[in-house]
């Protein structure tokens, strides 16, 4: 079976480690060189096959077919471009190109069920934030109706596992510091992922605020957005709108419990339930939504995108 | 030093047995009698002392000065009424008593801060729910205020330790269970302390309606909501409304940085914050307030009322 | 492709559970029915599929080709006897017909790697428990070769992920107890596992009594078993006899670095070290050995197992 | 009431906020001050107070009754000594005084109850490491009555919460990678502790080797020691000796039950049993001893120590 080459930037970190699980276990891809030039010459172990990283500089860049790039936010772009100019198809997995970023090129958003045209016939993708993801798969069938009240607020209460924030290690990260807590980062309405979030939603003509309060949960992986949203109307069973939108999703789950974390780790899934507030006089709905934020949230769907940018069949290689 | 005797019905569960401990090392009380009709005759230890459970019919309800109740919801008003028939004073834990719940009887509701003068001469004393505890303490300077934009819907994701769903054994509370994951429960907003906070709030004068999410978390004590409010008016400095109705509380803490569950676990505070919310239209604050379900969310805040009900100054035996 | 039809019986707990799941994607196997008597009826989602409990009484024994009993210990025996009556394979998890338990009867002993040949040609085979395996496999190139000391006394520390205490909910299994906690148990050396691992090693000529002390672990998956053994000489460079023995066993890694439970979870394997200890006069190794209690040390060898009987090649469906 | 004055060099990592708020909280000391080179100016909150720490090149040594040093390892040792020649009292809570040690200069070793009078009389004391206090005060009464087999080797099987690893943050250490994680370390029979407990157990007179495998534990604080001793003699009631031993100190339990992390965490005992292991030619016990580390296995027993030297009652200040 014919495999495609690629190659891993910044390999090193949670989801540079994620990518080079997926590649090394994918039918169809071949992992040519895993790059992290702080660690050059360390290695990676997955199953029985033990990777050693190179310096980014040296990685054939022009070898390759695609290159992912999970450098960090702003060192990732130039890298990107330096793989796209050397002529392999690029996913970005950093927030560098991403809508509403400073150096977003126009690169399609690899939010892959609802940009998944875009996305085959593109040379470089900017893979998606994992809040945003999950926030975003959420919301779309509303603002695509238009029936979200106009101008009112949308309140998200989202958490996430630790390995969200990193593999750099810093004390407030320790396990001693992060077993049996529980708190709100990013007060003040500030979070990176926002400008993400709003470039996307403007771009599907919602006339809504977001408000976004994230979280730090004690696990290690793991998404759940609680998302409040006005409507302009009474539904009765709104759960149909994400049945008729995503029924035939390979990747997404729409259910009438509410989605746990534990239901969507190590899978690359997007669990989306949506119900009535009762007892509002305003029409309200509280959607929920779990990813694994290594997985769709990240490594996952870069795989998924980079299916589609190489012709693969977009189940490939991906735990669902 | 003089003694108040007291008795704790419903001794073997969580709240119980904190009940026991705050007792057993509280100088101005003395543990008369635990019941656990179900447990009668098994022993709970608190450092170098055995306490032994009696059944609950075989309490002496009318030798002790007061009596806690930490019997279960539906069974725990019947009993308030016998030990108050038997002469003891009352703090009745459930939500049988509370305002909005079906067997209220016009007793005092125990969040101390807010209704201290009617705790003090109270005979029998509701203590609140937990989550109702976190969330009026942080949203009364606002209400007091009447400055929450009218008619608005008020936004509430809060989140609990697992030790807030009872000791009583459930597959779904298993360590293998609750380990690594997140969840949101109660959806549709039916959570049982809804009808507290309504009812509690409809006393000042708040116009406004609850939603309220709440989740559950693998840890084993603590809560933090996350509440987002609207106002009629866009505000510089909103902590200072806390500063000023709560600057000489010794059991509230009023901080800049976001409260974490961390801060309060095995003490008898809540913790809360107040920052404005960027980006949106609507003038709207971000509030977060963390307590110790067990303490200041139950155990603890039945002490702070028992002392105020037995003249012994509030802060004995409470850790602040 | 040709399937083989199983059946699973006890599927509702975590070992049941780990079965199902292992059986449905198993790419030979086809699961026919699962039994859970006292939850017949309810569900199990494995993936998109989801799988209806049936009594065990209804199980169509006679329709399949192999039988999983992962029943309670003391009530498989006689399903695992029903079974066979009815003509199928029969693989039994339990203790019931483990060699050292009352119920034995003769099934060769499923620890694979040891046991190959009698596993091939058996149409039952008793499924050894969790500890043991990780134990057994350690110790047996030692065994082999008889040079441990004789009559000397091999210390046995292990520790245990919860799931290892099973599904059924009891107070002390309860998140809130688990967490933050450590402890041994079945302290005075009597531990049903004991029998199992004192008669294999009889039948290996090992004249050696077995001290085993068993812990209980804040972890929901995993063994990791460290066992202290007196040799009748020194050794330079021991885990060259593991090397040896296991060096083509598909499922056996021996590492230099001392094994984790993390590098075991989820895969059906045991992960083995051997190092001398340093500045004791009796010449002394230390053997340790990661499993995943409910993979390697059940449901997992359960399905090797189950290849071997049925023909299939023996790492068909099994995650290395 | 009088107060000492007391300084604590190496503040800022987990033991040494520890020691400071136990400081903080005894009625019979005052902190004058604290240093944390690294982290000078920066701030700790213990309750409602806020103590900032300053270069220890700044503490006013010869200013306060007693220096707590809790610097690192190799570090320590001279910063005693300067605050002795100070005129103030020393405890030093790394491992460079301690017995077996480079920097060892004859201070008493500060397990407080086989030392009390040396402790009583002393200007400097080592204080224990964490590993050797709940395993010397677990084995002294067999050592004290000369009934370990002779030449035989005690195995000990010990498991440590991660805060014994320190606040200095490594990779190894983020929660992500402890979470669900076991695993032994120091094997090969390496561990810093065991020189410090081979060179106690000789000045007791044991012809005992050690082999001592600690273990690292999902959890955050509390170190369980389960150790296998071979007996001269068969014993009925083994416990008995323990009771004998320590049925008067305040910090000791002596308990049936076999001690659990949990029993122990923010006290400053130890708790300890011992059972005889069945089935076992050698006369054999299995001795089990649970402290935390960071109170009675660093900072609780410095506090101990430091009462005797200053003549303050030896309970005072301490969590039992």
């Amino acid at each position: 079976m014919h495999k495609f080459s690629v190659g891993v930037l910044g390999a090193s970190g949670y989801t540079g480690r994620e990518l080079c699980g997926l590649v090394v276990r994918h039918p169809s891809l071949e992992l040519s060189f895993a790059s992290a030039s702080s660690q050059a010459g360390s290695t990676l172990r997955i199953g029985k096959r033990e990777i050693t990283f190179i310096d980014s500089e040296d990685a054939p860049l022009g070898e390759v077919d695609l290159v992912f790039s999970a450098l960090p936010h702003g060192a990732s772009a130039i890298w990107s471009d330096r793989a796209a100019r050397a002529g392999a198809k690029v996913v970005d997995l950093s927030s560098d190109l991403r809508p509403g970023n400073a150096h977003a090129n126009g690169a399609p958003y690899g939010l892959t069920e609802l940009m998944r045209e875009q996305i085959r016939c593109a040379s470089t993708v900017a893979n998606p934030g994992c809040y945003p993801t999950a926030i975003l798969i959420a919301l779309a069938p509303l603002f695509k109706r238009q029936i979200v009240a106009p101008g009112t607020t949308i309140s998200i209460c989202a958490a996430s596992g630790v390995t969200g924030a990193g593999f750099t290690p810093k004390p407030e990260l320790l396990f001693a510091e992060i077993a049996e807590d529980f708190k709100a980062y990013a007060l003040g309405n500030n979070h990176r992922h926002l400008a993400e979030m709003r470039t996307v939603m403007k771009g599907m003509n919602a006339d809504n605020d977001l408000l976004f309060v994230p979280h730090l949960l004690p696990v290690a992986r793991g998404i759940l957005a609680t998302i409040t949203v006005a409507l302009d109307h009474q539904m009765d069973n709104p759960l149909s709108l994400w049945d008729e939108d995503y029924g035939d999703e390979p990747f997404i789950e729409v259910t009438k419990d509410t989605p746990s974390i534990r239901d969507v780790v190590r899978r690359n899934v997007v669990r989306v339930s949506a119900i009535v507030a009762e007892g509002i006089r305003q029409p309200t709905l509280t959607l929920t939504a779990a990813i694994d934020n290594l997985v769709k949230g990240a490594a996952g769907q870069a795989v998924q995108n980079a299916n589609l940018m190489l012709g693969i069949p977009e189940t490939t290689g991906l735990p669902a």
